[in-house]
């Protein structure tokens, strides 16, 4: 992995650190890429624990305090609330200065921040492709962009040294960065994130809901398949109720085609087609290769996660 | 875990060598559970292969002759083979022989082994909960059953001592053990990776074929959360196919609760019902906490596959 460090800013404002605000902390702190971190949280406790953590070198109950005098301001809250923060910190935002953000969807972003962004602010959203289930500010690392894409959807006109200084950012935190455009990154992202995650906390609910089956039962026999959806139907509420509340028209569209797909696999079971299943599981096992090729997953059998590995008896 | 050791079988016939059947030679190895472990495939290939791991003590082309004489026959071939095999190896069945198989459906073995079973050898189906998404001899391994469930769906009337003796067996393996009816155990797999598998290969299978999105970008974006079912998605092709056309009934209720419940959230995105949303992600969130605490998956985040973990900075 190339990774790119010295000192990009003077001061980075993190609005929000969670998850991806504690681990972009971590990722600059490794890579010496910002003399002072200022963290904003709304809450309390949050600030608190963050402060604990010492991640930030300075933590701020009014956003306006943090983004004050920050070369790069970075907003890391659920996608719901970036509007109203966008106004909230306009004030404070220093000509030249860059506003970016982390959010899953891109449309809306700009449709919500745009508006607010003073003239002299190079404002570019983007979206780093990483993540766990965990959230909060404990669950940060500094490796979390390691190898994994960060996507920038930079609006018509932008500054190229500003996109280039935020591009540089982004590989010294281990990424490896993409540009593309807003809407073709809400697609895109709508059915290799937005959608695995509708269906994996739909089948969640549904096993939660029979009657025949006890969830006792569905947790005991999990391990058949059913425990790597409960993983991904675990991520943070609020962060996946307003992707899906802002993304509606790609997400509308790639469940569309998924259910129709479905339905086709439906009637193939009734009619008891076993070429036509036999096809298609032979074809998805390519892209599983190509996933592990590409860098984005572990060839260990079950992810590795009982780090054990097959081996021959002697 | 409290694992039985110490010798169960004289010998013991291992009816296929892929995943599961390598694996249980592996684990009885380990726990000393039988004097002679003889393996069968049909593919001059796999035995081959199997006969250089060595897992096996005598590797045959005829299941007859690895049958003969054994205490122990376990079919491991995906389902659809069962009738046939269950047919040519019953004239070798010795009377009080134990007759099980490890197949992922259960009320079809009943149908299609059941008839082939001589009066005097005790046939009792059974299902151990585990695996991986690889397959053939080089991929088991001996903990692959370490705490994880078997289900075993005896026929009414069973013998006792017979059961137990099966039962003691799996626990010397690793596993606990759980006594079912067959046509609950097809329901509740149908629900915990029936499904999840098939609506896994489904999200594969139409990324692959959306129009807009390359195939090279949903590899490329793949770590927010599509990775996963690509992994479940590249399980073996042909033990799927036969569990979808042997589970029918059981899938295809099960299918069309999940459809329910997912017309419901599409319902709930198109007319922006975040409350929806944000209660179903919240109850979820809970399956998941009853998944790491019943000691069926890992709490590490990403299932550890990066092997790093959260940590403080100093």
């Amino acid at each position: 992995m190339t990774t790119q460090t010295g000192q990009v800013f003077t001061k980075v404002a993190l609005i929000g650190v969670g998850l991806i605000g504690s681990s972009i902390a971590h990722a600059m702190r490794r890579g010496s890429l910002a003399a002072h971190i200022a963290g904003h949280s709304g809450s309390a406790d949050t600030r608190k624990r963050a402060g604990d953590l010492g991640f930030c070198h300075s933590m701020h109950e009014d956003p306006l305090d943090a983004t004050r005098d920050a070369d790069l301001v970075v907003l890391c809250t659920p996608v719901g609330a970036f509007g109203q923060i966008a106004q909230a910190i306009a004030p404070a935002l220093k000509p030249g200065a860059i506003l970016t953000d982390v959010g899953s969807v891109k449309m809306a972003v700009l449709r919500d921040v745009g508006p607010h962004v003073p003239s002299g602010v190079h404002f570019i959203p983007g979206h780093p492709i990483a993540g766990t289930e965990h959230s909060g500010p404990e669950s940060g690392f500094a490796e979390l962009f390691d190898g994994r894409w960060c996507i920038l959807t930079p609006p018509p006109g932008v500054d190229a040294v500003a996109l280039e200084t935020l591009s540089a950012f982004w590989r010294g935190c281990g990424s490896r960065v993409e540009i593309m455009d807003a809407k073709h990154h809400d697609l895109v992202l709508a059915i290799t994130s937005h959608v695995p995650h509708l269906i994996a906390y739909n089948i969640v609910g549904t096993a939660s809901d029979l009657e025949q089956v006890t969830q006792n039962e569905v947790i005991k026999f999990s391990a058949g398949g059913f425990r790597d959806f409960t993983r991904i139907a675990s991520s943070d509420p609020t962060m996946w109720r307003d992707v899906f509340l802002n993304n509606r028209e790609a997400v509308l569209e790639v469940l569309g085609r998924f259910s129709e797909d479905l339905a086709r696999l439906q009637r193939a079971i009734r009619w008891g087609e076993g070429d036509m299943l036999f096809e298609l599981f032979t074809t998805t096992r390519a892209i599983r290769r190509g996933v592990i090729e590409a860098g984005q997953d572990t060839p260990a059998p079950n992810f590795g996660r009982d780090a054990k590995k097959p081996r021959t008896t002697p």
